[in-house]
């Protein structure tokens, strides 16, 4: 199971790592304050059922024949439940801004440094940690009713097996898990005065936590006594998915954001992974952490681009049947390199790491009349792949080794953008068999769980495989190297700018 | 008349300053290579006798009713003529770059400062010392043959009457005019190696320098015996149309290109004058120097926009009938002021005045996922506008009282854009009632020499009145006045990327 933001997606794999069927359901998100953001849990959990339902069928595989199942899930986003798991709220997602108070309040605490240190991550008003405080300070009786507040995978789990189990990568996400100590941090839950035993229990991934209950089977179609194992953080079984669970191999997935996973033996503790943005936290493998950055402005831009300047674009796809970003990619891939002199820095909602600026905001610099859309698009998509260089340069400054980029998602369709990541970056690019990752990653610890592999290791020679390969092409490269040259040194040029932009707009 | 770069144009006024009939003619520029640029004089001596016919016919007054007629005239551009005025070249215009090699040859024997000092203006291949020298240099027997090389004022005068008679304003433009002993320099001459004898004949504007022949007569339609009066460079002519020749008001044509124009005693000769780009230089009014700042890419840039991204507004302006720009004006006027924190720096030809930067290009900040089409509308317009406040700023610094603009052109058809002008500068804008500025002040200087008025202030009297006054409303101009403060303040900080792009595009 992966359970997403927006949708959920359930997916069959055989024990030697075939792709046999899978199914998706998209649920709402409302928004009751513009900057809230939540789920209705009974709509994501008929989600669950229904995929899980579908897949089974689409596989024409007796039911008693799939032998387990994981959860891969969006972090942080929880629901507070009663004891009968009725919802006492509805689920509470990342992208709620609700909590910015309390997350002074606890600032005025503890510092971002040893926040950092205990949880891995840097601190925002995004984590779990600082919502449950919102609902016991503000929502004190609720507080009080609340059996447990469950994240996706272990609300999953409960409504299988019983179970209210969640691994250490996913409950890395909430700000409370000593990822050291592995366990819930005392010390951050004694400044909040939380309990602890009103969350759910932490397990390493791919642990067996339970068997599908009659009543679970009755609901999803599982056969009663399916194992129920730990799965993670979708980042983390993203990246598991794809191999990167040892230094070299990093996992970049290329959606409306663009993120890069890549894993280490330990945490990153060097003080500059947090003033980058970097969280660095547990793995779904044993032993192992990851480090994620991310850039909130990938594919976000071509959308923008699309519905305030692309009619043209859109007819034109009409009118072919084809799909409006190959049209614009195409137009995009007849510019010089370079785009003309022209950059975009794609901060339009804020820098990601390693510039990490919440001030920051989109910069278009080189313009001439010459310009027009097919540079604007390929300047998008050259700045886009330059943050990503950016990070890669960072995480190997800060001493992991990145050898190549393993992708996936919408923007690993575009073979021009996948040749550009590779000679912008000088890596290596790679696109495997399995698509899926975040789910591939989940079915190899319900694998491992099982039984079936000897190791994660083991499940990867099965499930991992490349399906296009993309190399750096050296003389592009160089010229791209001299265009970067120029790109590093737009944001300290301008960071400034953004505040005062920032304070202007606020009156 | 005004002999312009891609037309030309012949207004009639009567003696109370009314605009009775004109006529409008345009002519081709041919570029034997890209970046020539050359006009065919006999085209354009067609043109004029044409727009002079039709003039006087529309007017439906007696030809002998015309007292006299000067003429405003592009800079620069300039005809070798043999003995019997046969042209031996085409017209060699402003934007042609082929003397760039004598431009610096130059520039190794005088430096800039000097240069500045004596001819008012910053050294540049625009200008015709350095076409001279061409000619000179690499057509040594079409410079030899060449009786005079004649300016469109000159080669108007010398047509219909007989005197290659340019004025002083005109004869600043061509880098090799004294513009304090007001007469040719011969330093200037001598470092070239030119002769003064090839030049035409400097007078004051103003000035009868004859009739028109029986000849001309029967080519214009004009009548014999009409007086022909030296005018001026349109700039000059311009600012003499709004009443620009005493400190105070500034004449603001608001075109492809903005240029401001402002009256003093003496030419500015501030070093800062020089680095900033302006020309200061001999007026059309007795005993005034006028000081001239540019923005290259005005109106240019709605045009811009409109090819590149405006399809939407040029069919629906086709579908109403109504202009595209007052569509795209009328759009971005619903955006709230400062654009929602976008920023458009308007140098994609170069920074004018007083930046003057030609390695300068385009640059957007501030973009959001909330910015569309209208707010770059709007964020284009005010960037355009702050740099017209720079220049106001920069001349007030110089020394230059600017009280009011009084402005034409296209730019000055738009209410919005006006309001806009007087809320950012804080200056009282004016649309006069004679929008013809350079036209008006040509006819002035004619009515002048004719002795229709006493002087110049008498002829203003009679031609100059307000049509629309637009007051800077003062809550607007504290609101703009910190969009401004970080408006200011983005050139600086990237001034060098400008180069780097230069130096990364070259190699």
């Amino acid at each position: 199971m992966d359970v997403g933001t927006t949708g959920c997606k359930a997916v069959l794999f055989s024990d030697d790592g075939r792709l046999v069927s899978q199914s998706y359901r998209e649920y709402p998100l409302y928004h009751p304050k513009p900057s809230w953001s939540e789920e209705e849990p009974e709509e994501v959990w008929r989600g669950v059922i229904e995929v899980l339902r579908e897949t089974v069928a689409k596989s024409r595989i007796d039911p008693v024949e799939v032998k387990a199942l994981s959860v891969s899930a969006q972090g942080e986003a929880f629901t507070p439940l009663d004891r009968g798991l009725k919802p006492l709220y509805r689920c509470v997602t990342t992208w709620d801004d609700r909590a910015v108070e309390e997350h002074e309040y606890i600032l005025e605490k503890i510092d971002r440094t040893r926040l950092f240190k205990l949880t891995g991550h840097p601190s925002s008003p995004v984590y779990t940690l600082f919502k449950l405080l919102w609902f016991k300070r503000r929502k004190p009786e609720l507080y009080g009713k609340t059996w447990k507040f469950l994240l996706w995978e272990d609300y999953v789990n409960m409504r299988l097996c019983g179970a209210p189990a969640i691994d250490y990568s996913l409950a890395s996400r909430t700000m409370m898990f000593d990822i050291e100590k592995l366990r819930w941090s005392t010390e951050i839950l004694d400044l909040a005065d939380l309990d602890a035993d009103k969350l759910p229990e932490p397990h390493p991934s791919g642990t067996v936590v339970g068997e599908v209950s009659r009543r679970a089977s009755e609901e999803t179609g599982l056969a009663e006594g399916t194992l129920v194992v730990t799965g993670g953080h979708d980042q983390a079984c993203g990246a598991l998915g794809v191999g990167a669970i040892h230094p070299g191999p990093a996992y970049v997935s290329t959606g409306t954001v663009e993120s890069i996973v890549v894993a280490s033996d330990k945490p990153l503790t060097d003080p500059r992974v947090l003033s980058m943005g970097y969280a660095s936290y547990c793995h779904v493998a044993p032993n192992r952490y990851l480090t994620l950055g991310a850039n909130p402005t990938a594919g976000v831009l071509l959308r923008w681009f699309r519905d305030k300047f692309g009619r043209e674009y859109v007819e034109e796809a009409a009118s072919k049947g084809v799909s409006v970003y190959d049209i614009m990619v195409k137009e995009a891939s007849r510019v010089p390199i370079g785009s003309l002199g022209l950059f975009v820095a794609p901060y339009f909602m804020g820098a990601g790491t390693p510039n990490w600026d919440t001030y920051a905001r989109g910069l278009v610099i080189g313009l001439t009349i010459a310009h027009g859309k097919p540079e604007l698009v390929r300047a998008i998509l050259e700045g886009v792949t330059y943050e990503l260089r950016l990070n890669v340069e960072a995480l190997e400054e800060l001493g992991v080794e990145v050898e190549e980029l393993r992708t996936v998602g919408g923007g690993a369709r575009s073979p021009f953008w996948l040749q550009l990541k590779a000679d912008i970056t000088g890596k290596r690019v790679v696109v495997p068999v399995i698509t899926e990752a975040s789910s591939a990653g989940a079915a190899m610890l319900a694998g491992l769980g099982a039984g079936l592999y000897k190791s994660l290791d083991d499940a990867l020679r099965r499930f991992y495989r490349e399906a296009r390969v993309y190399k750096p092409r050296m003389d592009v490269k160089r010229s791209y190297d001299r265009f970067y040259g120029v790109y590093v040194k737009l944001y300290p040029r301008v960071k400034d700018v953004y505040k005062m932009v920032f304070d202007l707009l606020r009156g």
